[in-house]
C-alpha cells in the first residue's frame, strides 16, 4: 500500500511536501482569519442538521459544539496560533477541533467541501456588513438632515459647470445628497436579498450524497432561501461584485461630495470651515490647515474602484465551477468594505463639525446674474415664448457685463427696452429671495418645500422624536 | 444695447461663432440622436402638462403634438437633416419644430432645461433596455432549459480547477447557466425601480418658478414617481452605472460560458460541436474550424468592463450638479447595451445549435477517480469520521495511480486492505451512474433533482404548455 | 468528392453558408476598414518580397501593384463597396484584388495570414499616431511656453491641497504642464521602439516553408527589425496596451489641466476667462457661459481609462496565439486615438485663446499667509532649527487669524515677540515678488530660474527663431 | 500671544488635537513604514548637501548621520517604536531624530517639505524595484531557455483559437514567452529612466529660497538628473503609474502562461504535470491534485489591474500640486510590487519542476489535419495561386472529416483528385517533422531557427558558460 508522506488533511494522495515557498505563496489564513466567527457559526450549524440527520451523535455534537465555542473565544483572545501551513480558516479551526475533541472533530466535514464553507462564510460576513451599511449611510443621511436643519433659509449659488446658475438653499444642496446615500441604502438592500441565500450543501460542486437537510441550516442561520443549483453555487461570486458596485458608488458620492468641500474650504471659496481636529498642517509651510479628510476620501475612491476592477478581471473567462482563483475575491472585498465603512464614518463625524459660512455664500448670490432665469419666466409668463425671452435676457445680461453691473441694477426704462412686458414687479422677481422661494414645483428650493422635505427626512431617519 | 452675433439658441449673452473646432468637439447629436423617440414622446407629455397648466393654449399644444410627430416621421424615414451646429437632440428637435410651426414651438422649452431634459430621454431609454433585456435574459435561460431537457440523464465530468472532479449530468451543469442568468434579470428588475423615475421639472438644477405638474407628467410617461430633490437630479447618473453594472455581471456570465464552449470545442476535450454556420475559418489554414463567436463574446467583456470603468471614472471627483462632463455618459451605456444584447442574442441562437458528443463526455467520466468522493462518504455511512475517510481514499487513489488502474478495478480483497468496512455494495457506489444519482441533496446533481429543476424552469418560462 | 457551399475565400471545408447574423456580429469592416492604406502599403510591400523570391512574377507582381493602387484610390474617393460578408479589410481588398487582375491576385496571400496582417497593419497604424502624436504634444507644449512667456513674471498663488500655500510665477505653473507633456513624449518614443517591429512572416503563427524574406519587407516598410519568435507574434497585443496606456497617462494630464481651467473659470477664482468661441451656452440660464471644452476633456478621461480597462480585460488569460477575441482589440485603440488627438488638439487651441486676469490672481497672494514660509526660512538662516522655526511661524499665522490681519501687518516689535533674531529685512522677505524671487533653486518658481527654463523650452521649441 | 494646543510638528497654527479618529484615518505609517531604508538613506544626503552649503556645522551633520544610522538599525531589529499619531515614516523618523540629538535634529527638514521627501522615497524604492524585477524577469527566462533546451526537438500542437491549427516545437512555444518577458524588461529599464530623476528640492512645490545644491543630492544618491519644475515634481505620479502599467503587463502575460498550464495539466490535454509539491488537494475529494499555483497567478492579474486603476483614478482630474489624495498611491504600488514579484519568482520555480508529456505532445499533432497549410504550400510551390490552393486543401479536409481520415490516409491517386499537381513527394510535407522543420522563416518554428534562438538566449542569458 501507497504511504503518503504529505501531512495535509487533503494529502492522501500526494508524495512529499508542500514546497514552503508554495505554503507562503497560497496561504489564505493571513487574511480569511478574518471570517472565524462565521467560519465557526456556519461550522455550529452545519453540526447541528448532520446530527439532526444521524451522521453525528449527540454527545459529538456537544462536543463539536463546545469545542468551536472555545476555539472562537481563543480566536476573541488573540489566543490561537494561525498556521499558515494550515492553509486557510476552514483547516485552521478544523485542525484545533481535531486536535481538542479528538474523532468527532474528524467527522465535522462531511457532506461539506471548502466550496461551499468559503460562500457560506463570505455571505454571511456580507449579509452582516450590508447591515451596518445600512446604519452607516443612515448616520450620514442624519448629518445631511442635521445641516439642513441647522441652515433652513440660508441661500448660496447653486452651481452647473461650476459656474454660478440659481441662487438655491443650503439646506437643498445638502438633501441633495440625502437622496444619494439614500439611493445607496435601497441598493445594499436589494443586494443583500442576493446575499442571503445559503450555498452550504453543494458541496464540492456537485451536491452530496449523504443524507443532510439545507433548509435546516438556512432556518438557523437566517437565510431566506438555498441556492438552487450546486454547479452555479460553487462557483458564484456575483454577491461580492455586485457588494462592491454598490461598495463603489457610495464612494464615488463621497468623491463628489468631498470634491465640493475641498473646493468650499479654498480661500477662494470661504464657504465652509472644518474644524481644526479634522485638519492637518504641512511640514514646511506654517500657516497651511489641509481639509485632508475629504482629499484622501476622494483619493480613496481609487482603491474602491480598483477592488471591482479586481474582481471583474478575476471572473473574465473562468470555467465553472470552483477555480483556486476565487481565493483572490476576499482581499478586494475586505479592502472595500474597510475603506467605504471609515470613509463614511469619519465624513458623518466631519460634517457634524462643519460651519458654512452663511453671509460669504449669502454674497456670492448677488453677482453672477444669478435670476436671469427668473427673468425669463416672468417674460414667459407674460406670454412670450421661452426661446424669445431666453434670448432677451441674454442680450440683457451681456449688456450688464459690458456696463459692469447686475440685472438688478438697470432701471426700469433700461429694462423695458429689452421688452415692453417688464414693469415694476419684475424687481421682486430679480431678487435672490424672491428667485429661491418661487421654485415651489416638486423637488425644487423654495424654502416650502426643502422644508417638508426635511421634514419628511426627520420623521423617516427619527430625529426630534 | 448690446447686439450678439451669436446665431445659438442659447447665444443672447454672446459675441461672435462658436469656433467650427469647437463644435465639432462638443457636438453630441452623432450619438444622442438615437434617443429621438424618447425625446420626442417626453416632449408632448411636457407640453401637454404644460397646457394643462395654461402655459400653453389647446392650440398651440395641438400645433406641437402634431408638429413634434411630423419630426418623428422624418426621423424614421431617415429625412431629417441633423446638423452638428445644434449640438444635440434636443436643440436639433427643437429648432426643427420651431421652423415648422414658428412661436409655439418657442414655448415648449418653458420651464424645463437640457439638463432635465437628457436626463429623461436616458432614463426612459434605459427603462425601455430593461424591458428588452429582461426578453433576451429569457431567451438564454429557455435555450439552456431545451438543452437540459434534451440531455437529461447523460453525464459527463464535473471540474474544479479544471480537474475532473465528481461526475454530474450535462443538464446540471446547463442548468448552473440558467441560475446565473436568472440572478441577471433579478438585477435588472431592482435597477429598473431606480430607473423609473421621473428627473423632468428639475429644470436647471433649482426646479422652477413657472406653475408646473411633475406628477402628471410620471403619469403620462409611466414613471412610479418624480425624483425628490433637484439638484440631485440634474447631476445623478446612479442609474446609469448602475444598469451597466447590471451589463458587465451578464458580460462576466457570457464569458464564463464562452471560455467552456471553447474549451469544449477543442480537439482535446471534443465535447460540443458548433454548426458550421456559426463558426469560421482560416486564411490560411484550410482545415480549421473556428469556434468564433464565443471568443468574440469572451472578449466583448472587455469592452463592457471598458464601459463601466468610463462611466465611474468619468462620475469621480465632480461636484454637484450638472457638468459637461455628463455627456460622455452616453457612449459607454450605448456600446454596453449593444454589446451585451447582441452577445446574448447569438448566444441564445447558437445554443439552439449545439450538439453535445454525449458518448465522449460519458467516456470521460470512466477515468480520474471521479467517484473517490462517494467512497469517502461510504465510509462516513459506515461510521468513518470524515477526515479519516479522506486519508483512506486518497492513499487507495496513490495506489492505483501507482498500478495505472482505475477505483473500479481494485478487487473487493484490494479495497478492504485501505478499510475493513467495505463491502460488496461499494461497487454500486463507485459507479458513475450510481455517483449521480446519489446526490439528492437540494440543488444536487441526481437526475431526480435535475428533472424537478427543469420541470419548475419549465414552468417558469412557459415551455411545453 | 465533396462540394463545399460556403462562398468564404476560406470556406472549403465548410457545409451550408454563415448564419446573417453570424456575420453581423463577427464583421470587423465597419471598423477596420479605417486601416486600409496600411493593408494596402502591408500588402505591396510583401508581393514585392514574393516576386523577389520567385513567388510572384515581375508581370503579376505589377499587376497587383497596380491593382492595389486602384483599389486605395476607390476607397480614398469613397468609390469602394465594403461588404460585410467579407469579414475584414483584408478579404475585401484581397477580394476586390482578384476580381480585378485574376489569378495572380490569388497568390497575394501565399505565406501569410491574417493573424500577421492584422498585426502588422496596426502596428503601421500605430507607428504614424506615435508620430502625430508627438506633434500634437509639441503643440501644447508650445502654448504652454507661449503662455509662460506671454506673462512672465506675474505672480498667483501656488496652491497645496487647495489651500493658498506659496506664491509662484504663472509662467513657473504653465511651465509645470510643459514637463508632462514632454514625459508623455518621451514614453511615445519609447513605445514606438516597440511598435516598430515587423510582424509579417509569423503566419498564421509557426511561420512558413514558402521561401520568404523578411528583412526585405522590413526594409521596405521601414521597420528596425523583425519579430523574433512567430508564436509570440500572432498573439501579441502589448504594443497596443502600451500605447493606450500612453494614452490615459496624457488625458489624465489634461484631466488635470481642465480641473484648474473649470476652477479658473468659477466666478470665485476667475483667473482666466476662455473666449466665447470656446464656451457655450445654458438653454434655460441666459447668463451662463460655460467652460464646455475642458468639461468635456476631463469627462474623456473616463474614456480613455475605459478603453485601457477593455484591452486589459481583453487579454487576461487568453492561451496563446491567435484567439478571435483579439478582433475586439481595435476598436478601443481607435477610440483612444481620437479622443487623446482630438482633446490635445482642441486644448492648445483653446489655449492660445486664453486670457489670465493678473490682476486677480495678484491679489490672491496678498492674503493667506504664503510667505509664512520664507519667515521660517529667515529664521532658518538666523540659526533657529528649521523645526523650531516652522513653530514660531505656525504661532504668529494663528496670532494673525486672530486678530485677522497678515503677517505683513505686524510691527517689527510684534514680529520680534515670536522671535529676537527677526530684524527690519523682515519685510522684504514677507513680500510675494520677494518671496517668489528668492526661491533660486534649480526647478524653482524664480523668475531667473523660470526665464531660463522658458528659454530654453523656447530653443527645444524652435519658438522665436 | 497665541498659544497652540496641537503637539503636532507641524501645529504651530493649530487649536486642539487632532481627533484620534482622524489620526486613525489619516496616517500612513502602517504602510509607508516599508520605505524607511529610503527615507534615510534619502535624509542622509540631504544631510550632506546642508551641511556643504553651512545649513548644518559638521558637528551637527555627525550627530544627523550617526542618528539617522541608529534608527536605521533599531527598525532593521524591529525594536523602533512607530506612532501612528506621527502620521508617517517621515516624521516618525525626524521627531526620533530631534528626540535622540535635539536641536540639529530639528535642522534636518530644513529646505524640505514632505511633499519631495515622499517623492525621493518612493522613487528610490522604485527604482531598486526596477533593478529587482530585472533579475526575476531574468530568472522566468532562463528557465524558458532552460525547457527549452529540454525538450528542444520535441513536437506539440500549436493553437489558434484553442484549434490544433499548425505542429510546433515545445521549445518554440517556451521561446515565445521569453520574448513576452524580454518585452517586460525592456519596458521597466525604459520606465526607470524617469523614475531615476531626484524630486528633493522642490520642497512645497515652489522650490526654496534656503542655499541648497539639488545636482549634488543628485551625485550622492545616484539620480541621472535633477526635476526640472517644482509645481510639476510635488504633484507628479506619472512614475508609479507607469511603473504599475509595467507590472500589469508582466502580470497579464503570466495569465496567460496559467491559463496555457492550467489547461495542459487538465486529463483532456495531459500535456504537463507539475511537481506534487507545487499542487495542492481538495478537503472533500480524495483523488485531486490541483494547480493552484498557476490558477492563484492567473486570479493574481485581478489585483495588479485593480491596483492600476485605483492610481489612475485617483490622479483623474486633481489640480496641481500636492494633494492629500496623492497619500493612496502606495498601497497599489506595495500590492503590485509584491504580487507581480511573488507571482515571478513561484512560476520560475515551478517552470523547473514541470514536467512535458512529450508522447501524448507528439501524438496530438497526429490528428486534426495540422499539416493542411503544408499541403496549400506545396501547391503554390506548384503554381497554384495560394487562395486557390486553400479550397483545394479545405475540399480535401472535409472529404477525409466524412471518410473519418487524415490526410495521410488518403492514396496518392485520391490526391491527385484534388489537384494533378500532386505528386509522391507530398507525403514527406505531410508528415509533422517534415511540417515543423520546413518552415524556416525567420522566427518560424523549424528546429534550425529554433536552436539559433536558444542559443542566442543561451548565450545572452550567460546559460552553460
Amino acid at each position: 500500500m501507497k504511504k503518503n508522506t504529505s501531512q495535509k488533511l487533503w494529502g492522501g494522495r500526494f508524495e512529499g511536501a508542500t514546497a514552503a515557498s508554495v505554503e507562503a505563496f497560497t496561504e489564505s489564513i493571513s487574511y480569511d482569519r478574518r471570517l472565524y466567527s462565521y467560519d465557526i457559526m456556519g461550522s455550529k450549524a452545519h453540526a447541528t442538521m448532520l446530527a439532526a440527520n444521524d451522521l453525528l451523535t449527540a454527545e459529538e455534537l456537544s462536543a463539536i459544539i463546545d469545542g468551536l465555542s472555545d476555539i472562537e473565544t481563543a480566536i476573541d483572545n488573540g489566543e490561537f496560533s494561525f498556521k499558515s501551513e494550515l492553509e486557510d480558516i476552514h483547516m485552521n479551526i478544523e485542525k484545533a477541533l481535531i486536535d481538542a475533541i479528538g474523532p468527532a472533530g474528524a467527522k465535522l466535514h462531511s457532506a461539506r467541501s471548502r466550496n461551499d464553507q468559503i460562500a457560506l462564510d463570505l455571505r454571511l460576513y456580507l449579509r452582516d456588513q450590508c447591515d451596518r451599511f445600512v446604519v452607516l449611510l443612515e448616520n450620514i443621511r442624519r448629518a445631511f438632515v442635521g445641516l439642513a436643519r441647522r441652515y433652513m433659509g440660508q441661500v448660496m449659488p447653486g452651481y452647473t459647470h461650476m459656474q454660478r446658475a440659481q441662487p438655491v438653499l443650503i439646506a437643498h444642496h445638502m438633501m441633495a445628497y440625502y437622496e444619494m446615500f439614500g439611493r445607496d441604502s435601497e441598493r445594499i438592500a436589494d443586494c443583500r436579498k442576493r446575499i442571503n441565500v445559503l450555498p452550504l450543501g453543494a458541496a464540492a460542486m456537485a451536491g452530496t450524497g449523504l443524507p443532510i437537510d439545507r433548509e435546516m441550516v438556512a432556518g438557523l442561520l437566517g437565510f431566506d432561501r438555498v441556492t438552487a443549483n450546486s454547479m452555479d453555487t460553487s462557483g458564484d461570486r456575483d454577491f461580492a461584485i455586485e457588494f462592491v458596485s454598490c461598495c463603489t458608488m457610495i464612494q464615488l458620492h463621497l468623491s463628489r461630495l468631498s470634491e465640493e468641500l475641498v473646493l468650499w474650504s479654498s480661500q477662494e471659496f470661504s464657504f465652509v470651515s472644518i474644524a481644526d481636529k479634522f485638519c492637518t498642517g504641512s511640514s514646511i509651510m506654517p500657516q497651511k490647515k489641509n481639509p485632508d479628510i475629504p482629499e484622501l476620501i476622494r483619493g480613496k475612491s481609487g482603491r474602491v474602484v480598483g477592488s471591482l476592477m479586481s474582481l471583474i478581471t478575476l471572473m473574465k473567462g473562468l470555467p465553472l465551477t470552483y477555480n483556486r482563483d476565487l481565493q483572490e475575491d476576499k482581499e478586494p472585498v475586505f479592502d472595500a468594505v474597510d475603506t467605504v465603512s471609515a470613509s463614511l464614518a469619519i465624513m458623518a463625524e466631519m460634517l457634524g463639525n462643519l460651519e458654512f459660512n452663511t453671509r460669504r455664500m449669502r454674497e456670492a448670490t448677488r453677482t453672477g446674474f444669478m435670476t436671469a432665469t427668473d427673468l425669463a419666466d416672468y417674460l414667459v409668463l407674460h406670454d412670450v415664448p421661452f426661446r424669445e425671452a431666453h434670448g432677451i435676457v441674454g442680450r440683457a445680461v451681456a449688456t450688464c457685463i459690458e456696463k459692469g453691473c447686475e440685472l438688478t441694477d438697470l432701471t426700469l426704462s433700461e429694462m423695458r427696452d429689452f421688452s415692453p412686458v417688464i414693469d415694476e414687479d419684475v424687481f421682486d422677481v430679480l431678487s435672490v429671495e424672491g428667485s429661491v422661494n418661487s421654485r415651489v414645483s416638486t423637488g425644487g428650493t423654495a424654502t416650502l418645500r426643502v422644508e417638508e422635505a426635511v421634514q419628511a427626512a426627520e420623521k423617516q431617519m427619527g430625529i426630534g422624536e
